[in-house]
């Protein structure tokens, strides 16, 4: 099956925060961020697929850095970092930007594992990938050990 | 301070699976059920600490076990299963029920930390907690082994 | 038709009042409260009835007791309480909790019937119920005296 | 205090009935109607009051008499119907239309009752009406009957 | 075909701004004044032509010439002024009110050109208009000009 | 004051086409992506002038050159092209892809009037821009006239 550089599936998101997104501080809710990363992963990994449907088999950990406030700008970017069979591992990284200052904060990065569904709403393969830039092969190299080490955790928890 | 209860803190979410909640398969988004993981595990937290505001410090790995679809019940669970000096941990469970068979399965279990703020959105000391029944016990008594995992696993990345 | 028992369709949910729910003063619209009011009704009667459709016939007069404001947690809970041929009535209490003091309050308690809808979109049978506690007793013994009223109701109006 | 004309809170909300707003079957569910019916009462109630909040007091019983389905349009008209020193009373009537046959039905007619509310969310006085058509004169006429009725009702209940 | 009055396709909506509709300075946003401008002219469109879909073809140059705040009133009324064989050509003007001091000004204008669909999504015949009063015949009257205009327009940019 | 390249305010969306949004063919409304214009165009303004509230003056006339279906990917791009002394004007176009065959069509290009405002809600100064591409070049160049054009046309209609 076809190779796809990593660029093909590179998505951002812009989004605004405002009032309904946040709680009583008027900072962001963490769910509200983990919306927004399994939208943008569901994208890029579409992208990579052709695939109408991407189902999220999981999400890593996620450590929230910084917060974000009513007004601020939330930046997301995607990228499928990794593939399986019928899996891709998205990468996601999301910056908050405080519009009066300018300054842009790291709020989170995240990896997502997705999987393609036919139409029969079942796994279907997806092509392979490959880095071009330095920094797309470090995330490329590191695949696979991820890719274990997300298989050892399911395997002690059940 | 005072110790309460694990029990006090336990919430119940119950929600019907609506079309905007989900995938071109009729199937919920990942993201949708993190933000309800994220919401009840907010309300429990806040129970707990009688403060106005949690925010989320981070979320464990999250596999999705089996999706919902539309017209299914999701059913949440969630307990404060241990605490620090300003932190809370959350357990919380996800089933869905297929309502015309009336078949519940496990979608996914999930630890979050939620922080407690005060006024000036600083983290602020919470109460302690003390498990009743045995599956609280042990809930209750793991919960440092977590906490150094989670610890670990900042430092690694970071 | 089998019978169940009156717990079977037991419902709770737990929901954070948010700025969107809220009007000038910051307290939650009536029509934001009747409208959780219905969710949980039609999950409790479709839970009792193994159907993916139950519509609502009508909801008696309502009146909100108390208020509840921005950061206040909403508690209700459901349960069948009558049963006709293709009919259910549902009883609905809601309370507010403040946070922060920890208080509860009523905000209102409602019966609503619900008509369980087959494939076609046609009224269809439903499983009968038997209460198990005291409260559950007074509850549907009262039952046949509120359903008369509504039909007395329904004559007079129209 | 004023009197104002029933007309001057005479108002006309038209909504199209979307996937969102209904269940399983495609028909709008009874608490979207009734959030409907909620916002159009305030509405009427703040424009007879020129206040910026009217809470609902209490909504009288409602019949769903007939459904509406995905692409139909819901027409919704409300008039302050009566009026005491703090609370009014709100007509509100429902049809609903569907735009390829044109036909209208009755979905539903409602009465509620909304209280004006000061700056620090306390009941405050609303201006009288008179009624200026037959329709309006019968509406009006029977008003405190209807008042008494709810007082009466309140009594039983609690 | 079939000709029929402006005054059928009549159509008023209002809406009370909340605070999810408004931006930092609490004013409404303006892509949500237009989004609201969209809905009216397809519910217009629809009644005149007895269709379930009507799409936008085409939104002239909109001017917002005052704001509203959370809290104040949006009046919004659409008529089809003008026909083509299966498009129709659409006026709205938004007003917002002030509850408190009850003032009114006008927020908008704006014509649109919503073509009819059939059940295979192809533009179908419309019926024709025909103006009743003096205003109605004003707009009707130079639709024609206007529609030289959009046609000028479209091909000076493409 | 200080003067910024173009570039500084591009901002890039993309959004999933879910359900909600669309209508009865489920094809997209017109008036959600007038929203999703307005709202880059809000980001793009306020990234260029470091200010928290940007209000919609004027949007140009939007052709809508191609629909976006229940499972499309739509990329919006913003950048501000002209400034003046308190408004900016906004170029936004807007991409659809199908993510099947991944193909990409052009749904629409608009330019927007945006003014800052400062804490008082009045209209305050911004930085000019200079383009830095040949393409920037073209649409800085072209500002001018397209500001004559609009002036004039608010003398014809006013
Ligand atoms: C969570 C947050 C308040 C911690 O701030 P901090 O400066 O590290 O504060 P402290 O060092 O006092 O830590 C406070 C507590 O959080 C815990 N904590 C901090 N980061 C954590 C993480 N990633 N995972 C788990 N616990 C964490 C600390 O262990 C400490 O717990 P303790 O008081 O029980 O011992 C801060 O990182 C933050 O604001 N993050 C964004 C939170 C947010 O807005 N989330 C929503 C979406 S962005
Ligand atoms: C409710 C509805 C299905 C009843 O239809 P119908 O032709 O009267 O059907 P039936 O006479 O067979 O009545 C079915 C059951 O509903 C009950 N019912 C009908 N109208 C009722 C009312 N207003 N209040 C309480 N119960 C009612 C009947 O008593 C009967 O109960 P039973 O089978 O337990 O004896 C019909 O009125 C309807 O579709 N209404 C709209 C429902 C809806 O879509 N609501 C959401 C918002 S519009
Ligand atoms: C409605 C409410 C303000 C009444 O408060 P109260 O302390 O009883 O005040 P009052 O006795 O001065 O009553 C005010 C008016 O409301 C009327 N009223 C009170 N309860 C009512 C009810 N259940 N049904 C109809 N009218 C009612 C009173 O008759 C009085 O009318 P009048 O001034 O025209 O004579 C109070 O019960 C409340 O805040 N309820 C919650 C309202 C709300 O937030 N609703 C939204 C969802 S919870
Ligand atoms: C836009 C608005 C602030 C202009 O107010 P004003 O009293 O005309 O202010 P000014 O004359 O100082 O004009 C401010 C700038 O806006 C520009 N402007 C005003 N109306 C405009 C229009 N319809 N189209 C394009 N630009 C316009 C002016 O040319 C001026 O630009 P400059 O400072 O770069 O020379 C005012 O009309 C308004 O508040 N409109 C509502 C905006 C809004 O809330 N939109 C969202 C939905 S209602």
């Amino acid at each position: 099956m076809e190779q796809r550089p990593m660029s093909h599936s590179r998505t951002i998101v812009t989004k605004l925060v405002l009032p309904p997104d946040t709680n009583h501080m008027q900072t962001i809710f963490g769910g509200k961020v983990l919306a927004y990363i399994d939208e943008i992963a569901a994208i890029a990994a579409m992208k990579h697929s052709n695939k109408r449907a991407a189902v999220t088999a999981s999400i890593d950990s996620v450590d929230f850095l910084s917060s974000a406030k009513v007004g601020d700008v939330l930046e997301l970017e995607a990228v499928v970092s990794s593939t399986g069979r019928t899996s891709m591992e998205v990468f996601v990284t999301v910056h908050s930007r405080d519009l009066v200052t300018g300054a842009t904060k790291l709020t989170t990065e995240s990896f997502l594992t997705m999987v393609a569904m036919d139409e029969n709403n079942k796994p279907t393969a997806v092509p392979g990938i490959y880095p071009e830039t330095e920094a797309e092969k470090r995330l490329f190299d590191t695949g696979p050990a991820r890719r274990d080490h997300r298989r050892l955790r399911r395997e002690i928890i059940h």
